[in-house]
């Protein structure tokens, strides 16, 4: 694989590397780390690469890659870079010929999400968008759960994403690499928080429970002066159906971490689901036990045991979820490069779920921009 | 103290009862268990009481304890009734010059409630409303944090009151005693979840942040078919001076038990509190280790320690929390008996706390019947 | 009831008064609640009793209250005094024709305990020992599992007892009045953290599982210096039938509260409880999900229903624990005083449970002089 | 790096190469994956290596491989087969010039541990032991905040190894490939349980609070008939300097899966690890709050910050600690090749480790031979 993005110090660039090393089935051999050649050189060294491969600019890389004989030039390329980066590059390498791992958000607007899925239909190409969350074992457990009927018609969803690292002015500070630009609108869009973490929840919630948003309400705030972009937002939902939602995600929810989870209430069971307790999942229902299922057990769903790789109690975390949308994404890649048709039943987030994630950006930034009201979701 | 209501069955009836008897310094010597005389009677037989007082009506029995010598009647009657009695009763017993103790919600609507709090206003009396989750030890601690200044200002809270027991059509069973007159807008008022429990929830987040609701948007909803009122609902919120809420309540949460819970994000740092696991008080901020505050420890706040019975690692619980307000209510009933001035620092709900409850109630079904709009929390 | 013991500032006995006060059922009217008339005198004061019935001493009381006639005097004592005293307070009461509620441990050495025993056996009388814990709804639950063959055969139990409050040294302070005479050989026995806590984890792993030790070995150790009594102990106990067991006990398990728990491991599944979540008793078992059975509930054995006060989600504790063993007894009493039989299914800790618990705190104190070797564990 | 062992269907070796792949800083480039030729063949070509250097012996790999310049051949290897070769496989690749990195337990009995320690000595080549679990940031975390003092004198250290994966007789299964040969005294040496778990406990114990063992008492049982090794054991541990200690292991606690978990209480305050939550460490004292020490926190220790890869709330688990291991050992490794004096503070397993893991083995299997006696642990 090759890599544009994720430069010296890119917190998302080295999680990508370490989740497609893990496994030993795929090798990062080429990439423009850095808009800075030097930067982009010197990154490359850091990572052991041949320096013919490590370029200056991403356009050189898709030129240069794809004069390459079929077997020596990379398979994909995975896009680590700002989000209004996102389309530009990924237009450029799938125009190039190049299969595409892209992280979320998909686009700096959901124009360009738009143009990018006819492009992707168009080449025929793979793409697949790090919406990592659904990598993890326990939450293709909730999915099979859902769809075997065990939770009967689903009521109502919450799902919470607070994180409180923005609750310091981080932009401010002299050294703000990390925070800086996602509360630029010029860089990040139109939502800081929304579309950092938001995008996460409503995908998170999609994937298990396969509801469709009919509607949506979100009050997004700014709560640390300054800021250009929302750093909280409290959203109320109406599914098709006529389930009912509450989704949310903040950045200055002081003392969490990264704490997104879930909760599916069904007319016949709910679960409950912890990003920060990942092996866990638990199942309920009036006048039953409360169900407690583990990570790694037999009684587990098909797709749950196949996205481990450890056994029960040798705990999995953050870069094995990551790298199960690696291993998904690179199992379609190795078929579309060896011109196999896709194997069945691949389970990684794609184009169509980052046109969603935008038009939900969108759809909530609306809805905020009117004073909270409900806003019709797109029919994208 | 007298009861009335709280019959043979009737579940509240009997936490009330265990509550002041906790202590040893609440005698139960009189009531009216029952509007059917005979179930009244024999209740009372239950409860070792004199049956020369034990009433077949709650006027009867107003009139016969008022015409007791003063050491010899109730000091105070507990109020145990259906939502729609509330009002008449208790105006009978302040009328009769006695101080009391009230099941919430206050009434069947805001006009009731603003009535009987002039009536209490001009009679002098005591009155008390069960909003029991605010005896806990750890709801005062967490009461005494935020007005410390601890958590800095409070940018958001967050309210649940996710029960499951109406997941199955209670009201619809031959013996649904206990579920269905709460469906039944004739006896329960406006709203059977948020005024049941979303109550609950509202005197929570008040007792313990001392905001104040600005605007409110409510979504109810009735999941179960064949309900009149709702059994779901989910609430946006803005308070005075800027801060944020979510606030839901569900009795369709299927598999949940009575799990209210409360976090109270602030700059400084950030709450949470569990109903279910209530002798500990999770404090957190950026950048330090989070603390487990647990009842019974000396580092507590006076608050939190005065209201608690047993060592650390000896928990307490429901019943315990019920019995302070009821100790609250009793120091200030004693003092009016013996017109002594009121003790500085009483911390019981009152008429008051009745008033706003009903009002929150109100505009959640307003806001709920213009299709879930932001509405105006009226000036009480 | 009365009371012998439990004058101002003692926690015990206002443990002991709350949980007989809890359920309507038992009225404290006696007492002799200190050595010092003075301080029983006002000790009664503060309880609203007749002073009277408020004795200087317990022999007078007993003599007294003998001498009313059958309808008026108390149906039995609680005896909460310090362990040194509980033989000669039981067997006056005893003899006087009194059924006695008595704290734990029985007495101050086995062959106290014995005699006690034999005692109880002429007398007819009811005789209730406090082990509190097993008045918990969710251990019922476990005993009732055990029993139902649902854990197959016992292999392993594991009963820890760590409590913090001993690692400061109470006893040399000025106002040590807590912890002080547990330390003193005159007064508490052979032992102080084995006898005082040491015999409720034995008691309660008994209690669930119906094992009887065959061998036992104790390191018990007195880590604060100064002390005559071991503040500490490590127990492996080898049960008949071939279980093994670990169990043990600290007051110097800094940061601790009251942290009894007990997993009990069996070849089909095993169960986990601990004290300070006693509203929870986790079931597991290899490759089946883990279940959380939660107090409350229908799918609940009938002891544990029956031993229950407010629906599920409404946490009970200590003091309701507690109340269930005065219940049991009192159920007891009732039938004892009104010449019925026994009520079948009785569930309360005896006085047989009080000389295996004697024998346990022996053996366990033989063993550690003997530098921790296994000893047989004595046919009581 | 070059593998022994570890060829398809092995469990530890795939753990291995992930943990060595994880951070791009080794690869994988030779290896003899089995003793069967064709077998170590089709393993290598799993893992995409170059089939001249898949080799069909160690024996022959070590010479092979030593054959090549320095710069191409393997820096070290890493030895993961059964217990009853480590000592012939090591002593090979050491006398080879190899630096060497082993699975647990070190050898077959502790004579060949210290044959092994003197080839080490004399060779001056790196040693480590994939004692993984001191590869967990919050085991460092614990072992900086006792080497801090902030715990005061440790009295008291509880270590549990409960897993229940051989609750059923896998050894008896035709393709009881994974437990089998552990429970082979041929194979896995004196111990299965104390061997292969137990020591496990045994080293965190003695990472995080660096006591020594004095004297050792070990109960241990064999509950599944037929095994001719044990299953489960209990032991209590004199330390050096008056701590006492509590160590168990088990492979049939039913239910349980890798529940690895310590406590060591000290004087002034205590704390709580568990493996199946390895982002947090409990800290406790009594009079303070408890403390949540978190993973990827500015207030850790350096030794917890240096050995993590993922901001706080992306947790961590099992692979990631296990490649702590791996990069502390390849720094050292790095220096050694290229000649470089080993960088101070180096912190991974070594064959001290393993030596005294063998000598406890030894010293748990000879006091219960002997019928649980206290037995004094060796000098070695």
């Amino acid at each position: 694989m090759g890599m544009i993005g994720g430069g010296r110090g890119a917190f998302i660039g080295a999680v990508h590397r370490m989740a497609a090393a893990l496994d030993g089935q795929i090798e990062l051999v080429a990439g423009c780390f850095s808009s800075d050649p030097e930067k982009s050189r010197a990154s490359g060294a850091d990572l052991w690469l041949d320096p013919a491969r490590v370029y200056g600019s991403y356009q050189e890389m898709a030129r240069s890659e794809a004069a390459l004989p079929p077997g020596r030039r990379v398979d994909f390329v995975s896009i680590v870079t700002r989000n209004d980066t996102h389309f530009a590059v990924a237009r450029t390498f799938l125009q190039a010929g190049f299969n595409v791992i892209c992280d979320k958000p998909l686009a700096y607007n959901l124009a360009q999400a738009k143009q990018l899925r006819t492009l992707v239909r168009r080449s025929g190409k793979v793409f697949a968008l790090t919406h990592n969350y659904t990598g993890y074992p326990m939450v293709k457990e909730a999915r099979a759960l859902v769809g075997s009927g065990r939770l009967g018609r689903i009521l109502k969803v919450v799902t919470e994403y607070p994180q409180g690292y923005a609750i310091t002015a981080l932009e401010d500070k002299a050294d703000g690499t990390i925070s800086n630009w996602r509360m630029d609108p010029r860089i990040a869009g139109a939502s800081n928080c929304m579309g950092d973490i938001g995008t996460h929840a409503e995908n998170l919630g999609r994937y298990i429970t396969g509801l469709e948003i009919d509607e949506l309400l979100a009050e997004l705030s700014t709560f640390i002066p300054g800021r250009p972009l929302d750093d909280d937002g409290n959203c109320l939902v109406r599914y098709k159906g006529g389930a009912k939602g509450i989704l949310y995600a903040s950045q200055v929810s002081n003392g969490d971490e990264n704490n997104l989870n879930i909760r599916v209430y069904g007319t016949k069971a709910s679960l409950e689901w912890y990003q920060e307790q990942p092996n866990e999942l638990i199942v309920k229902a009036v006048d039953l036990p409360r169900e407690i299922r583990r990570r790694g057990n037999t009684y587990l769903s098909p797709a749950a045991r196949a996205n481990t790789r450890t056994p029960f109690g040798h705990p999995e975390a953050f870069i094995e979820a990551f790298a199960n949308v690696y291993l998904g994404a690179a199992a379609a890649i190795a078929a579309e490069v060896e011109g196999r048709p896709l194997p069945p039943a691949l389970d990684f987030p794609t184009i169509d779920d980052g046109v969603i994630g935008m038009a939900f950006i969108e759809t909530a930034v609306k809805s905020a921009r009117r004073g909270a009201k409900w806003v019709k979701f797109p029919d994208v």
